[in-house]
C-alpha cells in the first residue's frame, strides 16, 4: 500500500485530534527540547496491519522522530511483544500516540479476526474475502488489513467489477437478460459476479459468461449441492468460482467452508472486528 | 449535529464507493427513468444513530430522491422495524444503498452498545462516557452516536481540555507541578483532568484545582475507596468528579459502576462495537 | 456519469478561469439584472459528449440560469445544429461560456474521433477501446466520451485489472510465473490481461487463466495468425479475447481490425483527438 | 513554473491512476527491493515541455527514485533521444510511468505544435499566442508549454485583463461606451483588449485608450489594411498591438502572419495539439 | 464578486467556529424548532462591504434561514441602522452570528477606512488604491471591500501585472534592462509598473514602455516635481500614471494627494483598518 | 503551535499570491541560479508572533532557502532589529517576501497590541484574553499571537466551552434553567461561562455550578461591586472567575482592570490591531 493512499487518512486523523489549539496538556508541561524513547507494544495476541501508517503519525507530526519497526504487516504478535521503537521529541511521542494507536489498533483488529477465520477454514480450500461493508473513508486501508490477515479482497467499489444482485435481476427481467446487459455495457476487463438465490438460478447462471456466482443465504445443504454443480462446471472447462455470502460470522465460517464453496465473503471482518489492544510504553 | 459536520464524511464515503466509473452494474441494467420505493429496515434490535447522514447518501447521489424517516436518532428499534422510506430513481436507490447502510450500521452499532452499557449501570449514578479511541476521520460522528445511546462525551481532542497523564506527571516532576504548569498555560475555560494511579496520588490531586480525577486501572476495592474520598471532597464544596478508566468492557461495566465512581470511560464503545444490522428492502 | 464524478472538474475549471477577481470585463459592462438567451451550437459535424457537465458551468456560476438541452451525449450533430439553449442573467452567460465550451469541445472531440474509428471498423467484429493515455485529471470524463463515440473502455487505472507487460514478464521470469503471481495476489473479481510480443508467447498465454491477450505491435500477418489462434482457443471453450495495441491511428485502424482481432486499443482517442468546434451564440 | 503550481496536478494524476488499490500487477509481481534503471525517450521529433513535472511522478510516488534530466523544457529533441534517466525501485518506475508520460507527452505535444507554428511565421514579426481554450484544470501548465514552444501567453483568465467582445459592445451600446465602462471599473494595472469585427470599429478603437485590438475573423485583405492602420497609430505614439484571431490553424498561420499583424492567437495550440510520443525504456 | 469566490471563505470560517462538536451551548438550550427574528445592525457609522457573504453564514448553516438585506455593499450606514433582517430557526441565528459579524465587520472596516481616505482626497484627482499587503486567505474579499469604499485595486497577485522593484533593477543592471527583460517575458496583456527612487530614475522610466511609475517614499516636494514630469509625458501622448507609495496613512493621504500624483497606494487600508462594529439584535 | 496547524494557512497565502502564472516580474528578470541574502527586519518597536510560519513562506516556495531566526515568538523587538536571516535563490527571496511579511506583520501586530494592554494592566491581577472575534480562517494563529503578547485565550470555538448569553437565558427561561440545560447536555470536561447583565443576575449565577461569569457592559462601579462579590464567592471555596467584556479598548483597559475583575476580554486585540511594520532588506 503506497503512502499516497494512506497518508491523507493519517494526516486527517491527526488534524482531527489536534483541533485548533493542539495538545494543550503536552505543550504546557513538556519542554520542547526533551527527548524520549517509547515502544509500541501489543497488549494481546494478534496480527499486525497498518504499522507503517500508524507510526507515520509520529513522523508526520514531527519529522525529527525516528521509528524502527520490529515486525511487518501480516506478522503475528504475542501480548507484550514490541512492535516498534519510537524516539525523538517527547512532545511528538505524547501528542501523536493516540492517532498511531487508533490506526494500528483498528487495522490490526481486522487482520486478527481475518486470520482467525482463515485458520478456522484452513482444512478446506475456501478463501476468506471481505465485502464493501467497510468503515466510511477507510476502505483501502481495511482491505489491506484483510490481506494482512490472510484473506483476499472482493471488489473495491461499485466500479471495478459487475455484481448483479436480486434487484438487478428483477429489473432486467431475469438472469440471462441481466448478464447480457451487464456484459454489453462494461469493458472487457471487468469481471462479473451474479447473486443467485436458489439452485435453479444457479443452473441458469452456469450457462452464462459469469466469473463468480454468489450463493446468497443458502442452507448448508444447498451450499454443498451448489458447490458440487460449480465444480462440475469447472470440470467442463468453465472458469467459475462460487462464493457463499450472507451473515457469515467467525463461528459459522468453518461449517460453511466445509460445504466446498470456493469463497466466503464476510462483512463482519471489516464492520464488526474489535480493536487489537496496542499501547505506547514510554 | 449540523450537516456541515457530517456531510463531508458521507460525500467521501460515496466517492470512495463510486470510484472513477460509478456503479457499472446498475448503470448497465437499470433504466435511468425507472423509479422505485425502498425501506431502510433494522435486522436486529438496537438503537439508531446517524439516520440523517445515512439516508443523505441517497439525496447527495441524486437530489430527486425523497426520504421519510420513521424514527429519530436515539430511538430504540426492533428487528424488522422500518427506519425510513426512500423513493425515487431506482438507480440512486441501488447505488447509494451501501454507503447509507455503512454509515447507519456503524453509528447505530455504537449507539446500541452504549445503550446496553448505560442500561447495565442504570441502578447506579454513574455516567458512561467515550474516549478518543475513535475510528480515524469519524470522531464527531462516533461521539454523536455515543450520545444517541445515552452516553456522554469525554473531550473531543487534544485541545479542548487538559488531561494530565502519567508521563506528564513524571516529566513535570509530580502532580502539583503538572497541574500548576497546565493551569498557567491554558485558558480560563479549559477544564482539567488528571490521571492518578493510586490513592496517594488521588489525595494529592484532591488538594489541587482539578475538575476530574481519572482512576486508571484501579481495583474494585480501590475504586470504592477513591469514590468515597471524591465524594467527601465534593461534600467539602469542591467541584470534582471521578472517572474509572482502563479496559472497561460491557461485561465489567456494572461492577465498576457499583463502586460509586461518577464516570466510566470506555474506548470499547467506539473501537470495538459491532455493526448494527440494517438493510434496504426494495 | 453521476454528477459527483464530473462536478469537481467543472467547478475547478470555472475557478481556474475566474481567478481572484472574476470576469472583470463583464462585471464592468453588463448590468447585473440584464437577462439574455443564448444557444450552444456546433460549428462542425461531430458527436456530442459532456453536454450536461458542460452546460453545468452556467448553473454552477449562477443557479438562476436555465438550460434546455436539445441533444444527448452520444448523438451526432451537424455543423450549425443547436445543442442547448441557455437563458438567464447575461453576466452568467458571458462568464461561464468558455468553461462550458472547453469541457464540451474537448469531450466531444474525443467522441467524434472515436465514432469515426468505430465506423471505419464497422464491417468487422472488432471493438474500439481506449487506454490509460488520458489527460491528467480527466480520465473518467474522457472514458465516458469514448463510450459516447461508440467505443468501449479499457481499465480505468492501475488497480481495477491486472495488465502484465513485458517488464513484468522479465522480472517474474516468464509468462507462466507472472500469471501465477498475479492471480495469487489479486482478488477473484480482478480480470487479467497479458501483453505478448510474438506468437510463441501467445501460445504460452493461451494455456493460462488469462482473460485478454494484448498483441503488442504485431505485424498485420501476425495479427491474423494470432487472431486465428485466439478464436481456436475460444472454440475450445476458453473465455479469451485478443487486443491489438501499439500506435494505432485512425488511418490504420481499419486494416488492423480486418485481421480478426477482437479489440483495438488506441491511446490516440484520448491523447490526440482534436477539439470539436462548439460555440455560444447570444 | 514553481512546484507549488504543478505539483497538485501531478499528484492528482497519480491518485487517479492508482485508484483505491494501487498498481495490483506490479505489487503482485515485482519484489519491493528490486531496483532498476530506465530512460525517458522521445519516439518522435519534438519540443519538450513539462519535463520536471513529468518525472516528478516517480519521486512523488517514491522519494527513493533518482532522476537525471538530459534536456530542459523548450529544447528540441529527436526521435530516439534520451530525455531523462530514472533509477530506483522497479515498482516505482513501473507504477508511475504512465502518469509521467501523460504529463510529458501532453505538454510536449503543445510545445511541439507551437514551435512548428512559430517557425512557420519566423520570417514575419508576428508572435504566436495562446487563448483560454485550454483543457480543464491544466491552464497554467499548458500556457507554460506554449512558452516552451516559443509562443507567448494571452491572458490567463477572466480576471487579469479586460477583453471586450462583441456581446459586451452591444450591451454597452458601442465601443466607446464599453471601453469607458471597463476602464472605470478596472484597476490601473489591468490591460485592455477589444475585439473589432470590421475596419470601422477598428478606427473607433484606435481613438480610445486600448492596449490591443483583436481582429476577429478578418479576411486576409482586411487584416493587411487593419495592420497598416495599427502601425500608423503606433507611429503616432500610441502603444497598441493588433491580434488576428478566429479559427487559425497551423496551415493557415503563415498567410495570416504575412499580413503584418502583431499577434496570432490560436486556440488550436492547446485544444487540438496531438500528443508527443514519449516512452519509458527499462 | 461571485459566490464561487467568497463561499469557501465563509464556509471555512463557519467550520473553524463549529469545531468538532458544534455550538454546544445553543444545542443544549435552544429547541430545534424554535424560530426567531433578528436584525444585523451597525453600531457605528461606516460603509458596508461583504454583506452577502456575511449573511450567507446563516443560510449555509441552515438553508431554512431567510435573509432580507436592507442596504448594499458600498452604502454608508449610520450607527443604529438596520443592515439586514434574518429570520428562521433560532439555533441557526445564534450559531452563525459570530461568523457573519466577523466577515461583515472586517470587510466593512476596510471599506469604511477606504471611504474616509477617498473623501479626504476628494478635492484632488488622485485615486486611492490598495496593495498586496492583505490578510492571508482574504485577498479577493479585501480588495472587493476597498472598491466598496470608493478605492481601486492594485494588482491581485504576483502574476497579473509586472511590478519592477528596486531589487529587480539592481539585478537586471538598470531600469532599461529590467523593463526590456520584463516586456520580453510577459504576454501582451500584462501591464508594467516600475518603482523609482528618485527623479533621475523617473526620467529614465519615462523613456520606456511602462504603464505606471511608483514613486516610492518620495518627499512631498519630489512628489510634486515627479507628478509634473509625468503629466508632461502624458501631454506628449504617453499613457502613463504616477503612484505614490510608502507608508501612507489616513492622516498623511491628503497632503500626498495634493502633490498631483495620480494614485495613492496604501497597505494600511487592508492591514491595519479597524473592524466596523456590527451586531446582531434578536 | 505545530506546523500541521499553520502550514495550510501559509501555503494558501502563497498560492493566493502566485496565482496561475507565478511571479512574472521575478521570473523575467532574476536568473534562476542567482543566490542572495536578506534580513527580515522590524521597522517599528513591537512583539514578534508567527515568525516560524512567516519565514516558512520562503522554504515552502523553495526548499533550498535557509533561514536563521534571530528572535523567538513573544520577544520584544526594536525598530531596525534583525528578526531573521534568509539566504538562498534570489527568486525565492523576492517571490515569497510578501507572504512572509503579511503573516508576520499581521500576527506581530496582534502580539504588540496585546503586550501593550497587558503592560497597561500589569499593576492589577487582571489577565487579558481574546474572543472569537477573529479574522476568518486565522483563529488558531491569531490566538497564538495573543499568547505571544502575554494574553490568554478565551474559547477557540462554539464547541470547546459553554458560553450562555443573554438570548440563551431568555429562551431557557432564566439563568438557572439555562445552566441546568447546558450542564446536562455537555460532557464533564466542558467548562461553563455565563453572561450576566446586572448584579442580580450575578448573584443568581454565583449559586450555580458555573466556572466564569461574564460581566457584560457593566459600569466601572458595577464592575467593582461584581468583582467584590465574585471574590467573596471564591473565599467561600467556589472556583469562579469574573470576566469584564464589551467594547474594551486599549485606552479603557487599565481603568477596567483596576476594578478588580479577573479577566478582560477584548475583541479589539484580533479584529482591530494594526499591522506591525516588518520588511525584508536584501
Amino acid at each position: 500500500m503506497n503512502r499516497l493512499i494512506w497518508e491523507p487518512v493519517v494526516r486527517a486523523a491527526l488534524a482531527e485530534d489536534l483541533g485548533r489549539a493542539g495538545d494543550v496538556t503536552t505543550d504546557a508541561i513538556v519542554p520542547a527540547d526533551l527527548c524520549a524513547n517509547a515502544a509500541v507494544v501489543a497488549r494481546a495476541d494478534g496480527v499486525i496491519a497498518g504499522l507503517v501508517p500508524g507510526v507515520a503519525a509520529f513522523t508526520i507530526y514531527d519529522p525529527a522522530v525516528e521509528v524502527i519497526t520490529a515486525v511487518n504487516d501480516g506478522d503475528r504478535v504475542a501480548a507484550g511483544q514490541r512492535i516498534a521503537t519510537i524516539s525523538g521529541p517527547a512532545r511528538a511521542l505524547l501528542t501523536a500516540e493516540r492517532t498511531c494507536l487508533n490506526v494500528l489498533g483498528h487495522l490490526s483488529g481486522i487482520a486478527t479476526v481475518t486470520r482467525a477465520v482463515v485458520d478456522a477454514v484452513a482444512s478446506t480450500a475456501a478463501r476468506v474475502v471481505d465485502t464493501r461493508k467497510t468503515t466510511p473513508g477507510l476502505r483501502a486501508l481495511e482491505k489491506h488489513a484483510v490481506r494482512c490477515g490472510g484473506g483476499a479482497n472482493h471488489r473495491f467499489g461499485l466500479d471495478d467489477a459487475l455484481l448483479i444482485k436480486d434487484n438487478h435481476i428483477v429489473i432486467a427481467g431475469g438472469i440471462t437478460a441481466a448478464v447480457d446487459a451487464a456484459r454489453r455495457h462494461a469493458g472487457h476487463l471487468v469481471a462479473l459476479e451474479i447473486e443467485v438465490d436458489d439452485l435453479d438460478q444457479l443452473d441458469e447462471a452456469l450457462t452464462l459468461p459469469v466469473d463468480v456466482v454468489m450463493l446468497d443465504n443458502f442452507s448448508l445443504d444447498d451450499l454443498r449441492e451448489a458447490s458440487r454443480r460449480v465444480r462440475a462446471a469447472r470440470d467442463r472447462g468453465m472458469r467459475i468460482v462460487s462464493e457463499a455470502s450472507g451473515g457469515i460470522r467467525p463461528d459459522t465460517a468453518a461449517a460453511i467452508a466445509a460445504t466446498g464453496v470456493d469463497l466466503l465473503s464476510m462483512g463482519w471482518l471489516t464492520h464488526s472486528a474489535p480493536n487489537l489492544d496496542v499501547a505506547l510504553d514510554m
